[in-house]
């Protein structure tokens, strides 16, 4: 048996014991976000601040970057990753940078607290072999013609060096199709993440290679289950040394997290901004109160037919219980009971009105 | 201009004026459901009613049967349609079905709601110049190959006949992975609608050909705003003569639609069942009043900040009319009060600690 | 077992049965050229007769279009088909053109000598029902992304009919490269051929989609084994009303049946250009002629090593008189008889050397 | 200007002045062969004899493997690369092979005469960036699914490292076929090597994934003017401990070099295959001079419309000398006289009837 098979039956607890540090395994997507290329200390620390601030939870940046041609910016090396520790230094933000040699894998290691191996690196074995030794989380993206199988092959590269802190990454796959950089595979994505029990995460910036696709594709992703996004983000895409067309700005970025409903409340800048997402909020509770209504009348209706009574005190009693054991921060026990109580005696009015 | 580029603009009220009768335009996806081949009058009866019960709003079914081998089952051909019309008769449902060539479009578009075009008639140029012709909105598939360009000049080929009632449909493309049937484009099938205007709806069940990836793919799809899906369901999946693979039974559809939040309330078959829907809806319920509750306390910060009084009556007043608007048959708009009353308390009171 | 599975073991001689009046089988590629379009009398007969010319034994050209935009020339219809015969009682050539819809079997029939089915149609399982009815040769064009295994159930789909002369044709399929409008894959082609024992062809100027590429790939094609070309032929490239990247104008086809050693010494225009041809020949009389002595050598050394003598009368004897059985047309047995003695003569002093 | 393109314009001449030893630019194809992996000492000896006998230019052999799986044969490493020097101690024929690491360069470098870059790293930036600086020549294969563009420029990178010895080989493209391993696609293959003006090769072991296709696409490969191929060859292919189904065994790999008339006449091991060779060479040359008269004949249609006489003394004798100046060892230029004096008298005569 393979070591990726072997690891299907393991739970979420297990993931979130093995990345201690990235959030993975919480329940909540992990969201890495930053720019393509580290280009300056200003740029790295504006957008390291800018998308902690928008909910991110790791940062990136390229420092060694694989260009298609020699006569593209290649990155600013080992300046980069002092950056990028400076940027990790000022937002707490773990940083997620690309190792493409063998020969940096320890330099790289120093700064990094994920290594990254790149499509263009996935059956790169030398390194495979050796990126995990680091003892840090590799991030293995999928090839760019790279089939389910190959990807999980190279993750039991990793594996097989004794480092089961493995995150696969879906970035897009290369099609016929012309409008899009590469197809965004959610299928595989959906496939290897079942398969492995690895963490997988999905990079809908490189996958469309074009800014307007990002949201939906990461709403979708996250959707499916995914258990994080990979985002790029620069404080002037226009201006990027690389990329240019797939990053978002930091409004944008803003926007997107909104969207994902991971923007934290402290990032609304304004009492009309809070009171758009409050009137949002609401119209969606309201949603749900409605297919609650419909539930509960339908409970009323199977009560009459077996001649059952409306109101049974230890169910309400039960489930108010059990919400305000989920209460967290935000709301105390006493004040989930106060809310239920309203939603509750509406319900029950409405099973009565049929058994009239 | 092309046509297509000119119905870019077209607004969703318009989209649901031309497809009256298929809930197009609703806010609500359209769900298209039913077996791959229509097998028999108890088969298609069978599935019809299932897919209604579970909230599908249209049946599918192939009487022509496009079959890579001329050894394959080709479809029951004027049978079928007819027993589509009786399941039409008992359900309610509009009927899609496939129509293969010019010499057969006047005989389906009698029986059927919606004429569909198939993958591997998606450049019949014949057909497309007169599929049209019959009044009958017209789903068009994309191509195994097709790319967005040729998928909306195919489009354009009917809507230039003179009808505009085209949905197009993603089911998948063709790549080098092995490991699904086809992998699913879900960009390029956002582009198609954003490009179009059309409504563009997903295939999970041709584009993964394998039934453990159609609730994930579907979330997807919804997620990034595809217009409705259409899922394959079968009585007894592993007897159907055609696509076994990828068909669901009618349990498996009842929970993926349970999935979707699209399941009518009167298809929870017993007590129990209601409490499980009623006990995840207050989960989710509470999660996004956690939310409410860290925006609200951010309200009370930004008026701290500029001086401003915790209660603002005016506020909720129009806040609770508003919803009160919305509710719907379940919720009387006295109730919508009532609730939001009590969630309003708990929210000026963590205002007010705030300020104190 | 399928059909095409059992014409595996035909033999050459039944292709040739098959497809009277083609030249299939005969041991010469069957080269088709002509115009993407007709597109009026005088281009179609120009193009008839300097292909012909130019040694091409079967006349191609568009009367019914499938083209990806409406908007797009969609051919002279029936028009073009009347065009096409003028062109054939000019010249003799048969001729090729394709049917695009069940309803346009009889009235294409009608005119032309072999019916095309086109790449986009290469799956409409209505048409490959029928078009085998009238009687004529089929010639099946690989779908864009269609399997070898496709590809062949398609076929079936015409032998099952009752008509075995079909003609199958590689034209490129889709792949992610750009560099070329689509990907010849020679592999699938040489498979297609052994697997299925029906003649195929290969079409260069729809796989490249540029000019320049032409020649070579038709040169590999034959190597291949592949039984024919399908080539795009001009006389105004630059102006034609489609595929105008791709089509040869008549001096570009000239010189590729030249380089193709295909074209008739009749169309060798001046003396100059005779002894070019000339001197390329002996070139080439001269390598293979090199390769012999070799040989000779080499038969030389054996015949030593085994102590036997140098000449052998009765093996110069049949080697002679089944040349000069070969002899055609062009050179007499008695002449061929000469040469060879000439060439014997040198071979027998070679080997007597080595026994010095 | 990238210097890809800067070396377009490079003759044949330089091509064979950097590649010395290499035979490419010699206007005769190199030829490497050799098994997958290097197994064993007896293995790669006999291989290499077995393919040098049979003409081959030079040995491949790999000692790193790039292996999909971690659990399949990794290659022998060191003891590889040593074993690949003994066989080239036995025969002569330099070493070609992969680097897999900018670790091993200096060793692999050591051993080899060629250094080869793989498919799956034709985008290790750092691997390409320093492959180079070992001063021997790099075979850089193309990637499962690199564009024209993305190979070229992978080449730039060992270009701009100072080394302009760069060999290109297609090795088969990543598409939905499944009946082979991989797509050839000569297509690029021929626009690689117009636009860079580097040798280009092809590897039809790797493309097809099976024997039966390597003759056919070794035989276009060449038509299309590709400067050599490399082609898998092991003692035993059933027992390779990697890449069965694609090898070749001796007796295979020495047909397939008698097709591509590359089989030396040493090879022939017995009267009758020299006999059989000697058949095969005398029909080529007969229909080679059938084409002859057919020309000679269009000249004296030529000279009578123009009223010159038969026979031209200068132009015979000019024929004449030049072929004699073109023998090379295998024939005498007085043979060649002898022979073209009995073609010419044949040609002559032909002419007169004509004039008759």
């Amino acid at each position: 048996m393979s070591v990726v098979e072997g690891l299907t039956a393991e739970t979420k607890r297990t993931v979130a014991g093995r990345f201690a540090g990235l959030r993975l395994g919480s329940g909540r997507p992990m969201i890495i976000a930053g720019p393509c290329s580290v280009e300056s200390e200003e740029q790295i620390v504006a957008a390291a601040r800018a998308v902690k601030a928008a909910g991110a939870t790791a940062l990136r940046g390229g420092a060694f970057k694989p260009r298609t041609s020699p006569r593209s910016f290649q990155g600013l090396g080992e300046e980069g990753l002092r950056l990028l520790a400076v940027a990790r230094a000022e937002t707490g933000l773990p940083v997620v940078t690309e190792v493409m040699d063998t020969a940096q894998i320890d330099l790289v290691a120093e700064y990094a607290d994920v290594l990254q191996v790149g499509s263009r690196n996935m059956q790169n074995f030398a390194l495979l072999k050796q990126v995990g030794r680091a003892g840090k989380p590799v991030l293995l993206k999928r090839g760019l013609s790279a089939t389910l199988e190959e990807w999980l092959a190279a993750a039991e590269y990793i594996l097989e060096s004794g480092n089961d802190q493995v995150i696969l990454c879906e970035r897009g796959i290369r099609t016929f199709e012309t409008s899009t950089r590469n197809t965004l595979d959610l299928s595989t994505a959906i496939l290897a993440r079942t398969r492995s029990g690895l963490p997988v995460i999905v990079d809908p910036s490189h996958a469309a290679g074009r800014r307007d696709l990002i949201e939906p594709l990461s709403l979708a992703a996250l959707a499916a289950g995914m258990d994080g996004l990979m985002i790029e983000v620069h404080p002037d895409p226009d201006r990027a040394l690389s990329d240019a067309a797939q990053q978002l700005n930091f409004e944008q970025f803003s926007r997107l997290m909104a969207r994902l409903e991971l923007l934290p409340a402290s990032a609304l800048e304004s009492i009309d901004a809070c009171r758009e997402e409050i009137d949002r909020l609401d119209e969606r509770i309201l949603d749900l109160l409605l297919r609650r209504m419909a539930a509960a009348r339908r409970v009323g209706q199977l009560k009459r037919g077996a001649g059952l009574p409306v109101l049974q005190e230890d169910r309400e009693h039960a489930l108010i219980n059990r919400l305000a054991g989920l209460a967290g921060d935000e709301l105390a026990g006493e004040e989930v009971r106060e809310i239920w109580q309203a939603i509750l005696a509406v319900s029950r009015r409405a099973q009565q009105a049929l058994h009239a």
